[in-house]
């Protein structure tokens, strides 16, 4: 089979990366920084130390961003509503209660795996001396909370820090679910998301957010083009790759579209994501400064913006008519576009890099399509595309970051994802299997998967 | 009729309870402070006084712990919409415009009557020398905002504590909502509902929020669990009671399953509730205190996501198939499960109460629906059963509280909330009638009592 | 043509508004403020500048009420989700896709163009010295934010005062959008969505935001019932007119209602644009000063609390049935009501704003109704006459402006946006078209304009 020649090929280069990554994450500077915080820390009870704080000129900053992260955290949330309705709305009826089941599993299984491992894992200087296995006990301890108190690391509590990155985190199986939505078998799904989450997605997050080998060499990504997005969309193609596209849509060398069953629920999707990227985007300057949190709301709209009238114009232009879907798959890609550079590219290169990444979007999606790589919801393009061009753009569209540094970090990154997608998922395929019956596919993984209708008052057309 | 004996058996019943409230209600210690300040703010003019306040130190903290419970507000009025859309989500089409115009009305009348009556019964200590039928002079008067400023009482005005305050109100009647769709008149449920948001719920509330005789006890619950979520699950009990279940849905001693008609539109509910939850949750810290709020969050989203994947299991072991509707009520579950204790019960153990009220919920829907309870959504079981073990779970999993007092404290309000719904809606009942006729049952509710469908341009398959 | 009498007509009325507006915009007392701080700010560098702001005491202040305008912003933004979902409600299911790619098209340019001209149309006072075409460059240039810094004119950055502005002035066009859905061309709306925003929005609002003649007379608009909604309702008034109705709307003197597709869509929309009108209104005080924030949050949901309640009843009353759609209209009505009056008006009188609202509407969606002005989401009567009636309520239940000039000034603004929208739209009308052909319009807009369905799996109804 076709999986084994992956796999092989694989195994052999993902090795540097997985070196890479933990030698990346064990010289933390901010390790030492955290032992001598907590050796104070350790000194005074955490009442005594917390009130004392609170009482300082600083703790007015301290808990408006604070605040701020938390809001963040929670628009970061609404997101998975997004997710969840752009890809059902874009999904047929049969298989929408399969595909908001995933999205449901995901956001409970990635909280509690990201609080039970990934957090810890991914900021190892947060959780210096209780690196192990189960490494709750770390977080759970009161007086480590002083050690965020005293802001010398932080604008906000580890409370703070775990909620708002715990979201993202649940966000790059999120990605996943899109691609390989319609044939999916679920319980393969599951599995793989939850490994993803838990222990790949912090791997190649550390590299940078945790202070890594990326971050030392000046790698710049600041809420995630490459590490959230880049790293959702490879693994994504790794995925859809091994799945292979759905019964009926390459026939006898033509492309039959599938269409999206609900477009409102699509919209609605878009929009919501939208709206939580101002979290997602805002809550990555880690603390509410003004001058920062402004520039990068204005970014991120009008980069949305300009994604959704490139791929508007673009898709009227070569596809004949303005198509709603990709006016929607616009907004998202000029979202993944910015996202890298939210805080450095100014306002004009913002709606610049939107534009692109809008008309970047309509072609990767066709190109896809001609490749015969299936892809629901445009999820490898959107996010594995764009996610790189994202990157890319802030070499570009500002000075933060050089255009080589650039091209390594997000290429790793993107690698490190497809190679772990492709042994894990492939390891899933030759063993439990990772696609449903042609006859479920047929019928609907609703009823297959789950003995549900979404829809059960509603007549199908004859389609 | 059998009516009539629950009626005499609760009316001796509930004398107890309300002579309880009312007497905890009375002697408020906060009245006495609220004197001497007001005689303070007499003297001053309103405009003087804040300007004069707002150039302190404390200020800063209380602006962003202002603008805190106002986000929350917002938050906690969107999981109206979330109640709205899990309910008629949840429903059949045919009764769709009905179960939105009741969310329409409630959310409206709740806001309204809580202002004239609702919010000055519950805290009296604020409106004293105000407590007349027609209450609305006292939050009226500007002056009296001086008091809330000196925050020797709260971080937040007055105005701020009454929008927060209505919003959770409203929250107790679209509970009971849920449990009576499909069959309730119309008519009958907006008297019930309004009797209901103006005049019990304030009682129950100000046993504990008001500095009544729960508090004064020891009781503990941080958010709700009781005070909001067991209040509306007991009221709920009651009018299932009385009205009996759906034609059609015990049928010769067996349960024939009436599907809900969007499961779509039920998820955008579930996720609604649990973004609005980090501001029932997070806001009932009552000001912006980091270390707090940020806890709050983490415990939230955590039980949120531990009965998320105690419901999808334990439906899949015992159901056979991993089923969406219960993966939904067992977020659900977790959120009313963890809101008595979001602040004090530590993350790890909000996993735990997530986990053991998801598990909870689907046997308790299985329960009811054995012993022919009809609850079209399952709202007794979420907010009515998790609401008692949620109480009980600050006494398990914090020292926050002793257990007896819990059992007391969430028996109590569960029973006066039961005893309430059973007065007025079996009165109801026995005077203009609670149920629409079978013909207008079969026929849906949305013509009955609308002459509007929700959903005109589809057919209707067979079912 | 019936249209070129009122292109003659209006034509003529129109320069002496015009002329009105570029006078008022032009002496700003801000400008004269605006230079001596800008040669201050020439001479220290952004960076320093700004670091020196943040460490005064002022600074907490400035801090808390940019991150409100910031999530208001965000608020507002969902709002547009809010008008896609009811217009698309209100509609035919064939029509979905058309309303919900208008929307999106309307963010996305709406951002745009306010970046690159609306901005600083509006306020020139920000943008002295580069009033250009292509204003882009004035605020790009970092150092101009220094302005703001001082919070001698704010309390908040620039990029704050755009995104806020912006997300305000794509609402606009958004309303008119409703009123022309289900048979206005697609590339004719795009065109006068455009003009509509970029230019005519920004000379209105000059009038009172930026300063201009209204502003110098005492009119009251706090936060847009004239400057946003009875611009955008009178905007909505002359494309209906010029347009038609829908083909078999009024037929044979009779009135043949045509049904929105899905009411849980319509609810949906209504309840996240009364969610972002806390930030409409709320962000509107423009800073997070406690007691108007909290005191606008109570006005804006009483008042639509008061105008679900008055339109319930109303429809009840005077349609048999109780309306969900007028309920829902009735709940915006009260939110247009409030919107000029919602820091001035106090709660009870908000109530009661609210209720003749509700009541107004219905009257007035009937009216509209019987002289054959087709408007199929009622945009007219919410934003058009309850937009007059706001402004006129601030005089009425408020001793914040006199009643002759809130009437001028309403007037004035609408007038102005009806005869911008007569003489462009009309020009529209007899060049390129603003109505497709009777065969699209019975077949549908969705296959007509974009070749695409908004629900292909489900099977229509006969009607």
């Amino acid at each position: 089979m076709k999986i084994k020649k992956y796999l092989l090929a694989l195994l052999l280069g993902s090795s540097a990366f997985l070196m890479a990554g933990s030698l990346g994450a064990q010289d933390m500077p901010v390790a030492e920084a955290a032992e001598a915080v907590e050796a104070v820390a350790d000194a005074i009870p955490f009442d005594e130390a917390y009130a004392a704080f609170m009482e300082t000129p600083g703790a007015a900053f301290f808990t408006i961003s604070n605040l701020w992260l938390l809001i963040s955290a929670a628009l970061v949330f609404i997101m998975h509503l997004g997710f969840a309705t752009v890809e059902s709305g874009l999904g047929q009826s049969k298989n929408t209660v399969n595909i908001l089941f995933k999205n449901v599993f995901i956001i409970s299984m990635g909280l509690i795996s990201y609080a039970l491992w990934g957090f810890n894992a991914m900021y190892p200087g947060f959780a210096e001396g209780s690196a192990g296995v189960f490494a709750m006990g770390s977080w759970f301890d009161v007086t480590a909370s002083v050690d965020l108190m005293t802001s010398e690391y932080a604008d906000y509590t580890w409370y703070t820090d775990f909620i708002f990155q715990a979201m993202f985190a649940a966000t790059a199986a999120t990605i996943v679910s899109g691609a390989v939505a319609e044939r999916v078998k679920l319980s393969s799904f599951m599995i793989f998301a939850t490994l993803l989450v838990t222990f790949a997605y912090p791997i190649t997050g550390s590299w940078q957010w945790g202070g890594g080998w990326l971050s030392a060499r000046g790698f710049y990504d600041f809420a995630g083009s490459s590490l959230v997005h880049g790293f959702g969309g490879f693994a994504a193609l790794a995925c859809a790759l091994i799945l292979g596209p759905r019964a009926g849509k390459y026939v006898d060398g033509r492309i039959k579209p599938i269409l999206g069953h609900s477009m409102p629920l699509a919209t609605i999707g878009v929009f919501l994501l939208f709206l939580g990227w101002f979290g997602f985007n805002g809550g990555s300057v880690l603390n509410a400064d003004p001058y920062l949190v402004s520039l990068v709301f204005c970014t991120t709209a009008l980069a949305a913006a300009g994604g959704g009238l490139g791929a508007i114009f673009t898709s009227w232009v070569f596809l004949k008519k303005p198509d709603l879907s990709m006016g929607l798959n616009g907004i998202l890609a000029g979202l993944v576009g910015i996202t890298a550079g939210a805080d450095s590219i100014m306002p004009f290169w913002a709606i610049i890099t939107g534009l692109i990444a809008g008309i970047l979007v309509v072609f990767s999606i066709i190109f896809f399509d001609k490749i015969k790589i299936d892809d629901p919801v445009g999820a490898i393009s959107v996010h594995g595309v764009c996610g790189i061009f994202g990157t890319l753009a802030v070499a570009l569209f500002s000075d933060a970051a050089g255009f080589g540094i650039q091209l390594i970090g997000t290429l790793s990154v993107g690698a490190f994802a497809f190679i772990f997608s492709m042994i894990v998922f492939g390891l899933l395929k030759v063993t439990i299997g990772v696609r449903v019956s042609p006859e479920e596919e047929a019928e609907g993984l609703d009823i297959g998967e789950h003995g549900q209708e979404a829809y059960p008052d509603f007549a199908n057309s004859s389609r």
